[in-house]
């Protein structure tokens, strides 16, 4: 962590140190309530995913706008949140190794807390580790639905998965886990439509064998930013897990968006400055994949479209610039990172902006929480 | 980060919580040797780069063996260093910003400190800096010799900043950087050779126009794992600046070596278990793209090459497995990651790991310093 911080509430925008995380209050603020709107009265509920943040004081604000909790990846993530005060996690992954367990079975002392399974030994494992620590655990059976990762097959393997939960007292059959992780990106509308059909069809097929079976599949949670209306209008899913339409980045903007799909803004941003202009056409930033990741492309370079970022080694990201492009030793930029998820975890604190001036900064408590 | 951690010292390798970052001892003490020997009676010294470890405990060890002192990308990565207690540390990128400036001249009370430049303006700013705090700053002209990022060109360009140097007290000539970052990872010695030639006779002409206006160079410092053979045997360059040559990556294990070159060996790994095995040619394990940077490709799965590691989601990997291979669930693995520098930067701390227990954790003070 650096021994100085990049900016203290009350600074001016202008004087924020870079490379730095920023927020754009009012943009973020716009994006929380355009989701809330988006399922007020559907019979849906926001369960947001905070992976996406991993910053307790979004999380409360999500919750304040109605979402019945959030999500989570890892039992140490989940952990810092429910530490903070949130009591309802669901951990969107299969946990596996006794450390882990006991842990996640001791954060349902103080939350409601729910987790993934697709495989028999997982549910003999929480029900040990539940039954030790005298808890109750929230148990989805994930189905894959498409994204060829995690989860079951459609239909009777899930109906199997389920029969075992509730076999296995203090666990609970809590529903289906059905998110389907490529769709998020695919880039035009139909091609969404079409991957979110099928998914449907999956989530439809298992719940009716789980019920053919006896049991009741309470909810069915899925879902993200990149499709989630689809979701929301489907009949079966009652719950959303979407995290990035908090911030959106570079990749997201790139979906094509449909006649019915919400325009959510670009809120995060990473401020960085030139430390090299040598060439007419290039130009060298501060700010390389250590301070926005490239895993899903490069950032681009906000409200300056003639200013393309082309490269990005460990500290330097390299620009290349129209020829006579003005554009200044030591002038500060915005990127717009190409996937906010991992840029968020490579930063301490997010710098919340408003009106040209430094509002808060808020702590990224659960970066690097990865166990 | 976590709340809690993945190991302690004197458990065994085979209780480490997942995912966790791993260094094999024996082979990292081993690897530091081997560029010791390499450098030794040579009349070249090491500054190993920083950047790839971030890590004091290491800084210590390299110049234990005859370093002369580190790389560092950042002046708040310095800053960590600094106050570790390392004595000579060399900035090798611009510095733009009043912030940083002051910063930089702050730690030249307390260690020697390099910095590079390619354009006048810095030189200027540097100079007030320097003076503000009555301090000297070393200078190193930094000269593109082919990887198309910061520097001047050959020639000069850089003779006339090494003369503004010259003639700006408390400022000093320290030299030339002539780092060629692409040449690094060219796969075969023959473009090596060929890259890094170009880039020993950018040096020398550059070094020749300096002298020719009368003043002396007294460094010539550059180069990185994938070529410092190359720039040693140079009789131009006087310094290298390895820094990945300790841990070795995925990215360099690619590199044909050739009939000189060191065959270092993998330090560094990713703890991963199976969290999902739901069909016979897929595996899923609990370090994705947060664990285990993907900017260079995918990790490999060390001694089990018939596993192939295909996709990275944030907290997914996802491995191709042979139909009937043994792989189960909560089954422990180890990653090679494909690039080590942004991948220590995702930890707090180095497992130090040795005859299968844990040795020591090192802290990774200066991870997410990117100011």
């Amino acid at each position: 962590m650096s021994p100085w911080k990049a900016a203290q509430p009350g600074d001016l925008l202008s004087e924020v140190d870079t490379p730095a995380l920023l927020l754009d209050l009012d943009a973020f603020e716009r994006n929380l309530q355009r989701m809330a709107d988006a399922l007020q009265g559907r019979g849906v509920r926001l369960r947001a995913h905070a992976k996406s943040h991993k910053c307790p004081a979004i999380a409360r604000r999500q919750i304040a706008l109605g979402a019945v909790g959030i999500c989570c990846q890892k039992v140490s993530e989940a952990a810092i949140f429910v530490e903070a005060g949130i009591a309802d996690v669901l951990v969107t992954n299969q946990v596996v190794g006794a450390t882990k367990l006991r842990h996640l079975a001791d954060l349902a002392r103080r939350a409601r807390m729910g987790v993934l399974v697709d495989h028999p030994q997982q549910i003999q494992a929480l029900a040990d580790a539940a039954r030790a620590q005298a808890v109750t655990l929230d148990l989805y059976v994930e189905i894959d639905v498409g994204g060829r990762r995690c989860g079951v097959p459609p239909g009777e393997d899930g109906a199997r998965l389920a029969r075992q939960i509730a076999d296995s007292p203090p666990l609970r059959l809590a529903g289906l886990q059905c998110y389907h992780g490529p769709a998020q990106h695919l880039r035009t509308p139909a091609e969404r439509a079409a991957a979110i059909a099928a998914t449907v069809e999956a989530a439809r097929a298992t719940k009716q064998a789980i019920e053919a079976a006896g049991l009741a599949v309470e909810h069915i949670t899925g879902a993200g930013t990149g499709s989630f209306l689809l979701e929301r209008d489907s009949g079966v899913f009652d719950e959303i897990q979407a995290g990035s339409y908090i911030f959106m980045d570079r990749d997201y903007g790139d979906n094509q968006r449909g006649a019915q799909d919400i325009a959510f803004e670009h809120a995060l941003f990473v401020r960085t400055a030139v430390l090299s202009r040598t060439q007419p056409t290039r130009a060298v930033v501060d700010a390389g994949l250590k301070a926005s990741s490239i895993d899903s492309g490069m950032p681009t370079v906000w409200q300056r479209p003639e200013l393309r970022y082309v490269k990005a080694a460990d500290d330097h990201g390299v620009l290349v610039t129209p020829e006579g492009a003005k554009i200044e030793l030591g002038e500060a930029l915005m990127l717009v990172p190409g996937h906010c998820d991992p840029t968020v975890n490579l930063y301490d604190e997010i710098i919340c902006v408003r009106g040209g001036r430094v509002e808060a900064l808020w702590p990224i408590a659960a970066r690097g929480a990865l166990l």
